[in-house]
């Protein structure tokens, strides 16, 4: 990992360590909340630490009250300039909360506005410790392992030196059915997903961010253990979901959703996370790692689909072209 | 209010005030869950106690670090015979949480498997102080009251003895604009819901067990601060909205999301809490009662689609029908 990103993180561990945190906070819009939402799963699973998402215009409105100078926000901005997060920043910062902003853009106005700032690399062909997934998992294992005192967060730090590469391996073990998928699924005006535990939040970035708002597919991410109670009716021969197996303790839940799912349709395709590559990663780690490879893989799945609807992700009819 | 029902509220917050209790839990599964949510949106709001919501399968098998001797967790089942739901409480007890559940039948497993029972009576005639929403908002009130010690929650429990005509007053102005959208949206394949605040939940049980369940209509509730973080993206000039205004400090993300949304969509359907009847109600409870009153008067629209497509809200394809 770069000097300059072992620094920054090693400012707010030592920030945290000065202050009696008492809760975490993790705010953020879109594709950014659902990413940050692994640290909320995480330090609610290992921790008793009390630990919250908000989409950071709620946030701000609804006011929580536990937010106070015993308080760790942690924000996230590709760009750094969703002005809904700049404004969530400098709300937690007038309630003296320890605030940590992380961006690719270190000048961008949500570093100026937080506290720290952890700083992540983009497309510039630097290994992944030092981009998106590699710089917020050492930071989330060193947190772990400063409330839990466990060392097992220490050994996921080094064993992120493997990250690249398995993100590379893995994404070569889909490349074909990823396409395939977006092959068959290419006239489909709805998709859904469905997932649980950590993968939740890969459901909800896929659907909210590949699916509705680069290829304008219709879409909801489906958790799988409300699947039987409510959204299951909606499923038919027919209808197409993307399913996200886990690895991590609610895969019980998955495996439960799999089977109906694919005893009513004829169209479920499964990224199985439990049957990943993990070659180098302890197996009381891999519960960890999972969530970290599966947003990789299943970008592919979105690839796919662009490739076959002729629909680039880049596309927009709203975004970036009007005020809103 | 029943003095069954008075009883059994105040053994509960008899026992909250004998425990140390230090977070709270709200567990249930699909519309459940979603009313619950409302206390977990309020106990944020208002207090700093820290307050989780989990659907009960993955409460069990995440298993949070925080749940404890010091916590109270919150169950509920319409019947009482919700499998995880039941099995939530059996593992909140196996940690010695203090439990309450909350179901129309106290013989029910669900009500065995809990310390504490609290009952509403259903569609036999009561009062809706005795019916689901009543007591819930009893409870709600009393235990904020409790936590926070200030006084308008009490004015919120005398006032809800006005609940039952409020509920009759706002259905029967709503009634045709309701029967209206069924009608104007009888052949819609889709219809997305939006909301903030308190009221995201209601557009989730609205999306998951109205649309998709009872009437097999594709949807997904978005939150209105997330809107524009990816979902906008699906708008367009034929695309169905079903926006909830809310009554509540996240108005204003609402109004941003309806200002946009009916710009590009011709077919947003707005219901507006603000807006509401609130005789009886003073201004700052105002809040409280909007998520109280929403409930009944989105089902309205719920019965015009069931009226005008022939498609009964009891009808199932799988639910009760086999196992699962």
């Amino acid at each position: 990992m770069k000097q300059v990103h072992v620094e920054q993180i090693q400012k707010v561990i030592e920030a945290v360590k000065g202050k009696d945190i008492e809760n975490i906070f993790f705010v953020a819009c879109g594709g950014s909340m659902a990413a940050l939402s692994f640290g909320d799963y995480f330090v609610t699973k290992d921790t008793d630490m009390p630990s919250f998402v908000y989409t950071s215009n709620e946030f701000i409105h609804r006011a929580p009250k536990a937010l106070g100078e015993k308080s760790l926000v942690i924000l996230k901005s590709h760009t750094g300039t969703t002005p809904e997060t700049v404004g969530a920043a400098t709300y937690a910062r007038s309630k003296s909360a320890l605030t940590v902003a992380i961006s690719m853009d270190v000048e961008s106005p949500l570093c100026q506005e937080a506290e720290f700032t952890v700083h992540y690399n983009y497309k510039d062909g630097s290994d992944a410790i030092d981009c998106e997934i590699g710089i917020y998992y050492t930071l989330l294992f060193k947190l772990l392992n400063l409330i839990t005192g466990e060392e097992k967060y220490l050994r996921g730090v080094d064993q992120l030196s493997k990250l690249g590469e398995l993100i590379e391996r893995n994404q070569a073990k889909h490349k074909d059915v990823a396409d395939a998928f977006g092959k068959k699924n290419k006239r489909e005006k709805i998709i859904y997903t469905m997932a649980s535990g950590a993968y939740i939040h890969h459901a909800y970035s896929f659907t909210s961010c590949l699916l509705m708002e680069m290829l304008w597919v219709n879409s909801n991410a489906i958790h799988s253990g409300e699947y039987f109670h409510g959204p299951f009716e909606i499923t038919d021969y027919d209808v197409p979901f993307l399913m996200v197996v886990g690895e991590g303790p609610s895969t019980p839940l998955d495996q439960r959703a799999l089977d109906f799912v694919t005893k009513y349709s004829e169209n479920v395709e499964v990224v199985n996370v439990k049957e990943f590559d993990y070659t180098g990663v302890d197996e009381d780690l891999k519960e960890y790692f999972g969530p970290a490879l599966a947003g990789p893989v299943l970008r592919l799945y979105a690839d796919g689909l662009a490739e076959h609807t002729g629909h680039p992700l880049s596309v927009r009819r709203y975004m970036w072209k009007m005020e809103y």
